[in-house]
């Protein structure tokens, strides 16, 4: 199964008052970890954008193991678990990349829609997915 | 089972470049949600925080049925689903105010925890909750 | 000078590892005391939104005096200091609620806009701007 | 004068409603731009922050000229302007890789501190810092 893995630095931005990352910067992670994952195969969200077709988030789950640390250099590894007709399912694991600590897991669904409608993904982009 | 509702107004500081919602601005509610439930029930997060009692989320899910825009007023109505004996699973509800649309639903599970271990609910907590 | 005050409270999605409020907080704190103050005026930044006009922030500035806590309750106390051709100046005050402790201060300039071009404030705005 | 130059890339995350970056995203890019600067010194904010060493903003200042839009690649670079006694003013310059253009920028002071008080430079730091 094609993979991809991105690297993140952890700012004062993404943690909390607890001391490390806040809950809902895994998600921003999740985001990263699966545009680069898609450019990757030469799918530009960015392009999609302009042709007027979004990939938004139907759901996303996650499981925190042990916190990310500030100034920790995270790895987002991503693969897409599932291509349905109108979605892709994406897993993550956020590790730190000093031990390779598995820091949490996750996954999303991303429907294909147009406006507010979901849609079929496209064939050329069905092709780059399935190269995979 | 004791459920709370607390308003929020959706700012340019929680939308993205769709035109809605960013996806993580929905565990910032649910934060809201389950900090003003716990309130509610004279559970004060601030004060736990002081005697070194953190609560933090090892497991969320959520599931986007329909974009909150901007300007929206949200309704976080939040429900205590169960107590463990060291975790309590929240239940979430976003719903628009305005025709009270059902816009999100999740939960989470949070964790006692004093440092990096986790603990038992103290009894003097464990009242209050069970009041609920 | 019309003036306009909203209250907020700090959760830990405001915060930093630092244990206080993140310094771009301040940001979306600044936006929701304008946005209210146009409100209290009449003024719907989403119905201006539909008319194709936004109000970009063009410069912002910020003095941080003390940092805002986690759990406390802050005001957000915001002025119009200048009525310009194209622009709004708004000046902010964030206090502590209790013991009205001034946290921080500062001031953004919006420009009205149509697209990427500056606009002049349409009159009926304007109106409702100078009655203030 | 030294100067460091860091990318990032322009994510959801980072956007609002208006389809382009929010105007406190650039604050995280501020952060993001003065702890590489650092870091290319030899200074690292985890080990000062060990020591109990932080370095708030006391002030910050930012001039948008043009906004960063969903996909761009920005370049932050980042310089040192005055090193102060207890303090650091640091310039920033936001600039869209692809042709180079200004979108924003702006200063930040940054004090050093040890719990709630301003402390000097410490000899070692400000070595680091001279030679720059």
């Amino acid at each position: 199964m094609f993979s991809s893995t991105t690297e993140q630095r952890v700012y004062y931005a993404d943690t909390d008052h607890g001391g490390v990352a806040y809950y809902a910067s895994y998600l921003r992670w999740f985001e990263v970890g699966r545009t680069e994952l898609l450019r990757e195969l030469g799918i530009e969200q960015g392009e999609l954008d302009r042709e007027g077709i979004l990939l938004p988030v139907v759901e996303v789950k996650c499981e925190y193991k042990s916190p990310a640390l500030y100034n920790d250099i995270i790895l987002i590894e991503t693969s897409i678990m599932k291509i349905g007709n109108k979605s892709i399912t994406f897993s993550y694991g956020i590790l730190r990349k000093e031990g390779r600590k598995l820091l949490a897991q996750g996954h999303t669904v991303n429907v294909f829609a147009r406006g507010a409608s979901s849609t079929e993904i496209p064939p050329d982009i069905r092709k780059k997915l399935e190269k995979s």
